[in-house]
């Protein structure tokens, strides 16, 4: 039996996708690709995959080359200053200088899970928003957490409904409501909620309840005040906006969470934020760090304060965002968000027209111009695609993206106007583009 | 005020370990370094660091490659595919066929917690061993999670008295006991229980108790037989034996864990085998996945499989520790581990005489020769020091790591005779060496 | 005195680019850059550099990874049989099975130097045309060898005048002609002469001389038929249509070339074929080769076989070219090269319209849209750009690089209709896509 | 037919080593090798290989990393800045403030050809020294490139004779020698000549002929003095001291040797020094540059640098090589120099007792141990095997050599006292060890 090869970006791999044991040798012979013996994805094209999924994200070149190290003990001397380093650079991105940064080995449900469990305890009632799948999986995680969850829901492609929050709040004449929970931007709608008005929902009605916000699509690439908006618990994952593969579950508290872990009875071990901060201290962590993703992160960071900090960065992405929405206006299609304040900038969700399925359009942008685009997600799927541009992206990478959706849109059925969107945004662009920062001189 | 410079191994970051507001700034230059006033750790030496710690461990070059990849979609149609093929291939580590490998991102840490709250409930009881920091850990995670844990102490350098355990099995007349917790391979002290011995041990007491084991540092280096040994769940990560860095809790459940599933009401999300094994058999993950540790992974699998598989893999690790052993007894010291059937072939952990401070050993061999060596940890600190020689590991390496030793071992005052380890190990290394496969020709 | 800081793609060095004594450190704090005090260029914008000249030209990332090797000896015993297959598998790219592959270690221009010093002696007529700088630095070397050189003039924009050659040819009744040397695709002007019909012309003449063809940036990418057009020696180079870095001058011979090396009397060691053939057959090299470079051609070798071999290759680059030249008669401008048979698929010259300094365009791409166009060279300079097509590249790549030129050049003063470029070249590319082999199970 | 494959270090390739159609494909399955029907080497042991010839040498991991770069523009306007620093940085390793350094993209042996083309005319009487199969090869090039050639014989195993070179000065009354070739460091065997004293020769004899040295395998690792010693070039490559791969052929000329250009007429183009002087002022280069390499180059250098510059780099050369020949003292061996002032710390080359075949002991060492050291070369062949130590090494790389040659040594039959060649290195190292540099603080 020969092992049939596995290909993703020109890694092959020996894999047991079929079994040939029928057939000749030579039928594997890459100088001679026999299309229909060999197994699925197989095949290395010419160029690159252009992706535009919204996370994981395209690493920029140096922090891969910051993660290509050997093996290295973290037990060595140098670690602490390292890590108490890689803590306070955090702060950056959270927008916050008082608050608590905590780095987990996991991903963002981790995170979740981390927020949820040091500050509550089973039985205490929660109120959030249910706008899209991951507004909705943090739902289903807080009640098989035991919370008594209070759901908002919205339209897919609507943000959290301020209004809504001030009559549950305002119903809540016992303050019983421990803690409101928000997904910041939503990343199977492109929808970015308000976190601000939130925030002023809950200063109006004086409640007390903790603001625990997922910002894993938002936090490193849209504006985020973790201090101004007063939010308790912030959590990001590594392979959005800050650029590096998935490992990664960061998350920010403030005091006020942190006084919570004395009185929240969730049992937590691995996601529990006290022996971070037995340790953070002193430079060291309870269990192994990812020391490769520790480095792609500093070197993440470094680019992104380079870049000028956050607000330069929000502003990146706006202008990207708006270039993307150009093109869909030119293409004469809409965005799953219609109010333009909830548009989010960290990617944009396209809906296809009516009798078009959407998962088509992915699959022929993947299939003829190796293109990986967002799909339709649980309640939308078929109907929406998705192109991502958040973390290191450029007008020109987005471009490309633009270029290949426009052909798979049209190779789908979907009637547009050949360069119609294109067009649009590059308009947008050029009327918008600065000269990048040291290359001033060569426009003399 | 001027940012100052960490290194680990080459790498440089500005980290703002001191600062020199007062000093010029020619005091930074790299052509004149100023030990005086350069911060702590900021120099890369010639040649390499040479990594002894028992995890994390070398990485294979090959290894390292493979991680080196772009942004990649993990909902490309060709993951699925790749993924069955990872956890298929886990199965050869674990010495099952039946078993049901789940890949977490996470830590070992995060692995013990999976074995834990998916086949348990808060106050269930269950029995293990504490001897080293590693399994003292693991029973305050019980602990802390509720459980109403019996904990056998033993000697800090002994391993899991079956004896004892028979004892509390023999008690449990009411067959009260849900779980039979081992570390296979203490860290801390050098030292493989005898899984296979504790199986017999609840088979003699026909005893239902499910058996978790801790394999962080033996799976994937040493004899672990699932399957044979009847194991419940197995927990392992992958930055020990199999040479990965950091970021995969890997485990592996049986039939009768699964089951328990359903009755266990510890309360677990992230960490819940449930949802990854709805995705998992159409190679599906409920969240992002960590690709270039999973290339890693495949890459390291792979490396042991044209070793010859886990015999082959586990006769090398024997081999290298015996040789590790050799040089110990060569220099008149004794390791930690008395009990010849429980020396570990993973790390080799020396006791230091009266006297002498171990951290001493440990620090010189670090400042001096850049050699990174295990310290000693909680009761045995400053008593032993610890030699890893698990994982990506010849016999030449591990002869450089003795070398470093003795050298650091007489630097601290501990009297012996020089080249009297180094020409032991060397000897039977010499005596039990094979002709590496392919290359038999050149021995004619 | 601060060392200032220069960054190409994101990597960073302290030069000396300018000096700083007087300003304070903070200054060069990355978190707060200041434009007017920072050294040209040294900045790293989120994305990509986006490059798109003629050479050196986009690396795929697997073979980025195969040059990621340790030091290694290549009189290790492995070496001999990997070498042998690196000087076969080159056959492929130059369309010969008889011909006699030699690399060298330098550049395309060791190569013209090769191709020269072993056939010819110092006083030997050759025939040679002139239509661009390459051409033109041709024929310079064949002068300072010594050569007696004629040179046939052309337009810079056309190929290579069969008919003049067939009169010099015609009056050289006494055969003394010794070679006739070509450049077959002319990176200054986008013009690929074509070498069959010179062939043609030789033979029709039934003149002996050799033929040497410059391939540097045709062989690879383009039809190339060293055996049905009898070329004698063939020249390209490693950072070409191969795409990997600069650093391998890999020639070609025929069996009558071979022969000249005899009588040849032009002095040479470094470049000599005979070293390199005495050694090659066992697997040797007279001197050390470069081995990461190797690897990569062999990596990139492999993914040209596996796109189907050169004719794949070839019809590939025609199609990217065909979509490039759509966009520029959509912006109504013309290419350099007039004459359809001669058009590049290696890459497009642009003119820009009277009163345009093409230069400008090339410096706004790269200080507003971080795109690395060609420069107009020598006589052409200010007239034109270049956009190169060859190597490692799709039609989403060169999709970005066509809205970034169209920026560019409405931004330098060019009157244009925007998005009418980039419409044509997606319309053409999608009316010809096909599906990427093992993908057509999602286009069911 | 399936083709077989070949590894080094890990890397799988497929190759045409054996075939194996008659063979069942089963017999290729990596999990159950087959020792009899796999090709030669294509077995990837654990751990790593053992570098430990004279060049190419063991590559820091942080030039590793900073040769993995996409690729680049070298007409990007970053450049000439980079390429300026580049040639500015190189004068540190050829002890020269006023020299001219020049960078070609080739190899050592590219460099000898440039340093006679550009300086000496067919004819011209020079005088030289063979002594190794290196010095060999430069007079075979001398010869070959015209010139006339005095050869002043040495035993292998000493350096350059001072004073027959003296007594060949005196005899050329009329001055008609036009320059002495002086083969620094001999690789063939561990002999650095002295080159003050041949400096001091020609001036004792007011003789102004050029002095040209092959410093490949030296400069970078050992003292040298462009200035003080008044050589007119001086060559070097990058795969010796400076650790980085082959592929950069590095010269230094003085500005007698450059006012030799005008007047040499030996015909020359690639390697002429015209065409770089006339560009490389404005960091420009006359043909497209190893971008990857200079990277590495830079990285190379700033980690000398940092280790104090080349007094610091020579002592660690020095250091190192004692601890080498005490171990050779240690087994009862000779290394082939036996003149202490030219014993050359850049390699060790050992004599083997009369009846053991030396390539015998290299070929145990890589078919069990996994160590590369270099064999005994043309009239050394058999008698002599060499242990590089020179570029990238520390002394517990050097130690785990020592361990493996020791361990080659007895399986060839070499009669020795296991353990007594590390013992004495060890010992040597240990009394001669610093702290290194910002980790004083651990030795408190």
């Amino acid at each position: 039996m020969l092992t049939a090869r596995l290909v993703r970006n020109g890694r092959k791999a020996f894999g047991a996708a079929r079994t040939f044991s029928s057939l000749p040798a030579e039928a594997h012979d890459v100088a001679s690709p026999s299309p229909d013996t060999r197994p699925a994805y197989s095949h290395t094209p010419a160029g690159r995959n252009h992706l535009f999924v919204p996370g994981p994200v395209n690493i920029h070149d140096s922090v891969l080359r910051a993660m290509h190290v050997p093996g290295q003990n973290h037990r060595d001397p140098w670690f602490p200053e390292f890590y108490k380093k890689c803590l306070s650079d955090l702060k950056m991105i959270f927008g916050t200088t008082d608050g608590t940064p905590i780095i987990f080995p996991g991903t963002g449900t981790g995170g979740w899970e981390s927020a949820l469990t040091n500050t509550l305890s089973p039985g205490d009632r929660v109120v959030t928003f249910r706008y899209g799948l991951f507004s909705h999986l943090w739902v289903d995680m807080m009640q098989r957490l035991g919370l008594d969850v209070t759901v908002i829901e919205g339209r897919w492609g609507d943000g959290a409904y301020e209004d809504k929050l001030a009559e549950v709040l305002k119903a809540d004449t016992g303050k019983k409501i421990k803690a409101v929970c928000v997904v910041h931007n939503e990343t199977t709608t492109g929808v970015t909620s308000d976190i601000g008005e939130v925030r002023k929902t809950l200063d109006a009605a004086s409640h007390p309840a903790l603001l625990l916000v997922d910002g894993v699509s938002s936090i490193g690439a849209l504006d985020f005040q973790f201090e101004n908006w007063r939010v308790d618990v912030a959590v990001t994952g590594s392979q959005k906006a800050l650029s590096i593969p998935t490992g990664l579950a960061m998350v920010c508290a403030s005091d006020k969470a942190l006084g919570c872990m004395k009185t929240a009875t969730s049992k937590r071990v691995y996601y529990d934020f006290a022996d971070m901060l037995r340790l953070n201290p002193s430079g060291n962590v309870p269990y192994t760090p990812i020391l490769p993703l520790l480095y792609g992160m500093e070197q993440s960071l470094n680019l992104l304060k380079e870049e000028g900090g956050m607000p330069a960065v929000a502003a990146r992405h706006h202008r990207l965002a708006e270039g993307c929405r150009a093109a869909v206006a030119g293409w004469g299609l809409q965005t799953l968000c219609r109010e333009p304040r909830w548009k989010s900038d960290s990617l944009t969700v396209i809906e296809v027209p009516e009798g078009i399925d959407s998962q088509k359009v992915v699959d022929i942008a993947y299939a003829k111009y190796n293109l990986s685009l967002g799909i339709g997600l649980a309640d939308v799927k078929g109907k929406v695609f998705r192109i991502g541009h958040l973390g290191n992206m450029d007008e020109l990478m987005l471009a490309s993206a633009l270029c290949g959706a426009e052909m798979a849109l049209l190779d789908a059925g979907v009637k547009l106007t050949p360069g119609s969107g294109v067009a649009r945004a590059l308009e947008y662009w050029r009327s918008t583009a600065r000269v990048i920062p040291t290359r001033e001189g060569l426009m003399q």
